[in-house]
């Protein structure tokens, strides 16, 4: 059996690329966005009530994948990237059917312009990530804090610590909103957004991760993270 | 954008119908079924791991609605089928996209004849639904205690009092499995699934539900629920 499904939003989010969004929903409370609702969805009666509820799910389209590459195992992050699991046994992107599920906060259900957006916060979804489904989360049947939880049974170890060149922080006293922004580049970098493979790699060497409208240049050193910059992105 | 989706796995289940069906899951937690994968998911590797797991989430299709059929409010049981809210801020299966979210019980991962099988409980999906995706429970994200969740807070209540007839009583007996399927008749029953629209109907009348290999005729009284009989199934 096929299933045809169409997208009733979109993600806004100051992650553009996948390479520094967080690995599960909630870790960077401080990643705020937005879902806006497209025709013929943005309409105000979808949401009536919406507001009652402090969370919500989104179920969304993993569309940076190239589609129909799933493998029946998977090397999660949290393994170290050398330990293989089940698909289905993970919260991997590449799945047969690529449909991410996320819990984030809702912070205001904004009617304007004749359009329903939703604003979200401690998203780890890419901006411009399609949106399938939303419904309200149900503390009754979705919470189980006693659920046992396989190799991942805590939250990963964010603990670095980030400092700002001179450079950074000048840019950041520049920026309206710097000090929020400031707070997002903290939460995305303390817990070393490179994929396992590279963790291997030199300190000093300088990586770049898309937020917002800059590219963010960041190093680590014995100490932890440093900004370098946010410089403006090599398109 | 229309995305095309495949069905991994299909649910067996003793709810052969929608009535009847607990709203949530984990609300009748002796409802056991299985989720059995369909080649070319029906490999091992794809759930190594996944024991480790006490709950998964399953994302299926609601199979039952005619497609396409989404109105932008639904009229909730919860608030007596009288107050209509948006159909994102309901759980309701008549939605754009009719994609279902279950979190159940795993009991076990059976690996035989060369297939893969998940036995499940606390389940609320009907016999034959199809289904989308597997994840694992990961409590230190999908657990929120603390959400606020709108008009649904708490679990509905669930206190009818159900008695059995001689008839049924014996029939019971007679049946392997019988002091399990009990509970689970009890557990179905004591919440009134009877859809909001017929609650004003009279004491006395019989209603039915199919469940396992049987029509399970019931009725409502001064004290609680009568069951009447394990019938055979009109066909």
């Amino acid at each position: 059996m096929t299933i045809q499904f169409e997208t009733i939003g979109i993600v806004h989010s100051p992650y553009k690329e996948k390479f520094g969004v967080p690995r599960q929903p909630g870790l960077v409370p401080q990643a705020h966005g937005s879902l806006e609702l497209l025709p013929p969805y943005n309409r105000a009666e979808t949401v009536i009530g919406l507001e009652g509820y402090s969370h919500i799910w989104i179920q969304f389209l993993f569309d940076r994948n190239p589609h129909g590459e799933w493998q029946p195992t998977v090397r999660p992050p949290r393994l170290g990237g050398n330990r293989r699991v089940g698909v289905f046994a993970s919260r991997s992107p590449f799945r047969p059917n690529p449909i991410g599920l996320s819990v984030v906060k809702l912070e205001r259900v904004a009617l304007e312009r004749g359009g329903v957006t939703l604003e979200i916060s401690g998203i780890d979804l890419v901006d411009g990530t399609p949106v399938l489904d939303i419904k309200p989360y149900l503390a009754y049947v979705d919470s189980i804090p006693e659920a046992r939880s396989g190799y991942a049974e805590s939250a990963p170890v964010a603990d670095l610590e980030v400092r700002f060149s001179p450079l950074a922080e000048r840019q950041l006293q520049q920026r309206q909103g710097g000090g929020a922004l400031k707070v997002l580049i903290e939460g995305v970098l303390a817990s070393d957004p490179r994929p396992a493979y590279r963790r291997s790699e030199q300190h000093g060497r300088v990586y770049g991760v898309r937020l917002h409208d800059f590219d963010l240049r960041w190093r680590l050193d014995e100490h932890g993270v440093e900004v370098v910059e946010l410089a403006s992105p090599a398109r």
